[in-house]
């Protein structure tokens, strides 16, 4: 690619480090002596301190959302198709705030870091997350940029979750909470997939309980195979159907011998997992499943996510997506309702889309027109 | 239980054996020179011979459908909801014979057996098979108990497509074909999930390449694993939600510690898949989920499902269930459509049911009464 070139996007982008060095209480009782977050930065922040859009990841994801960190990079950032200029995320108009959440495994601090008090990496030992930790401590790296407000605090998926929890930790802090193909808690048939996922990690031998890295192997398997529940989870069934059908890679079927054949979708599979396992660390993986596993928008509102919202001071925008079956329509109606009950702006569309829950990824007209148009009255507001 | 008592019973059962001494040629191209079988009855033949079901078993299952082995068994055969006197396979009516599948892991020969070739258990070295390996297997067994035709060919989930099979290779030989919540071939969502369930199996090293009799271990966390990834999509989202919600084990999540909590769904499942690695073998689960993966009704027919139905000459009945997303109701119109197409007398029934594709398994009133009032016709038309 060449990022110069490309008028919508974003352009060379480099990652940076902010380290926080006053104790973070986390809400299973432990304390982080300190910490860095690695973040980017797209588009310029203006004179009042009022154009500010953070971005938050979801499951697998990291700070680099957007443009390209080298002349040589194939891909642009995850989110680049809805970050830039021109772009929902117009970075000719916001100042976009990306990081790695903490406990992540790709520049902040998490289970791959060294704990100071045994000069060893934290593994299996890295205190549990929930979504407020993660708020907790993206509040301070707002503070940091001068941040008072943010005009928008934008995710997907686990991503659209911490948002909402954006909402209610600092309602003074935040204009509008965009909570795309999200959920205010999981369904029983989330948390089994999510504990498969982590029973594939944990019985792979080489994870030796949390402890490769002093032994210097990796649960390559497990992470792969983790990777593959999951991915399945992500796409539709006739997402995967236009995509793959029942193609052969090679051979055929006709003599009914299987070693010459293969399908498709699970030599595609197999190579999703793979890539995964070699970039993703497996306490981190554990870590933001269980994050999402105990996520529960209400609990401490007496279960009642109407109470709950009434916390908020913001204007929502919430998208769904129609064959999304790992955080359905449904899931999305359940948050629309509950802030129409607590008499909070909302707007709330369903997006036809064949994706599944990836579908939040992707360019599809309607849902960037949306998000575009409603990205413009959060810029014309302040 | 008292299974003397229960007038609903078939009562108490003795498995059976049946030893083929003339070599059967496979679809894969290779020859098994004999196999056993092993198998139930429930009922009579009658006197014309007229009145015999041969009941298939789905991917898991086994030839123990109906009553109990001892006066100590605490549960029934799988199918005991269907099979009994006045239940919808009324054995006061028919003879019904319930066999272990060719390559299975409760008595019939599969990759437990020993090889005669080599003195040695088959394990990954059994040939592939597919459902017409079955189904010619089984004509054999119909040979030796006396049956020229079948009054009914039933199953549920991949027993329907073997019962398909049946009405395709023997036309002649089945009046009646009930297919249950089953589909003319996978979809590439089933694909992948039968694939990541191989690759936990493949991937644990106990596995040992599928040699873990002859070094007197067990994959067990694999087989455990590819269970629980099964299991998850035998239910449906509704059906776990009913089932287990987000409830817990023990413990409370107010605090945000994961150490002393644990979600009912996640023991559920753990219990699951670690019940099965005790009673199931992961080379026959290997060679089940192949024999799945590489089913297409129609593929020596063109490809054209209507084409492969001409050469049906009995009636089918088909079921499916409301939430089942594993075959969903969809795939079983499919199976409707070609039928009607070609010509063949078909009844279909859609029920409505919380419990996914386990529904097939469940006493749902409004099931059991299609079935029965069809049984019915089955049992008068000869």
């Amino acid at each position: 690619m060449n990022p110069g070139r490309d008028s919508r996007s974003v352009g060379l982008v480099t990652p940076q480090l902010a380290r926080f060095e006053e104790p973070l209480l986390l809400a299973c009782g432990r304390e982080l002596s300190g910490y860095e977050l690695v973040y980017e930065t797209y588009g310029e922040l203006n004179a009042s301190r009022s154009n500010a859009v953070l971005v938050c990841h979801a499951l697998s994801g990291h700070h680099h959302a957007a443009g390209y960190h080298s002349e040589a990079d194939k891909k642009p950032g995850w989110w680049d198709e809805c970050i830039g200029p021109g772009k929902p995320i117009d970075t000719n108009r916001f100042f976009v705030v990306s990081l790695n959440n903490l406990g992540g495994c790709h520049g902040s601090t998490g289970p791959r870091s060294i704990n100071p008090a045994t000069g060893r990496p934290w593994g299996p030992g890295f205190p549990p997350l929930r979504a407020r930790d993660w708020v907790h401590s993206q509040a301070r790296l707002a503070d940091r940029l001068g941040i008072d407000c943010w005009a928008a605090v934008i995710g997907g998926s686990l991503g659209g979750m911490q948002a909402m929890r954006w909402a209610l930790e600092y309602p003074g802090r935040v204009r509008h909470c965009v909570v795309i193909a999200a959920a205010m808690k999981l369904s029983a048939q989330n948390l089994a997939f999510n504990e498969v996922a982590r029973q594939a990690i944990l019985s792979d031998p080489n994870f030796a309980e949390g402890h490769y890295l002093e032994r210097e192997t990796t649960p390559a398997q497990g992470l792969a195979l983790a990777r593959m529940v999951g991915h399945i989870t992500y796409l539709s069934d006739d997402a995967m159907a236009n995509k793959f059908g029942r193609d052969l890679r090679t051979g055929t079927l006709d003599r009914g011998s299987e070693s010459d054949v293969e399908f498709q979708v699970q030599s595609y599979l197999r190579y999703q997992g793979s890539q995964f396992s070699e970039s993703f660390d497996a306490n981190t993986y554990i870590l933001m499943t269980r994050a999402l596993d105990y996520f529960d928008l209400a609990r401490e509102y007496d279960h009642d996510p109407v109470a709950a919202f009434r916390h908020s001071r913001c204007s929502f925008l919430v998208i769904s997506f129609s064959t999304d079956w790992r955080f359905s329509p449904a899931r999305s109606r359940e948050i629309v309702d509950a802030l129409i009950a607590a008499d909070k702006p909302v707007t709330y569309t369903e997006i036809k889309a064949d994706e599944g829950h990836d579908a939040f990824l992707m360019p599809i007209p309607r849902y960037l027109d949306v998000f575009r148009a409603y990205m413009k009255r959060v810029g014309d507001d302040h």
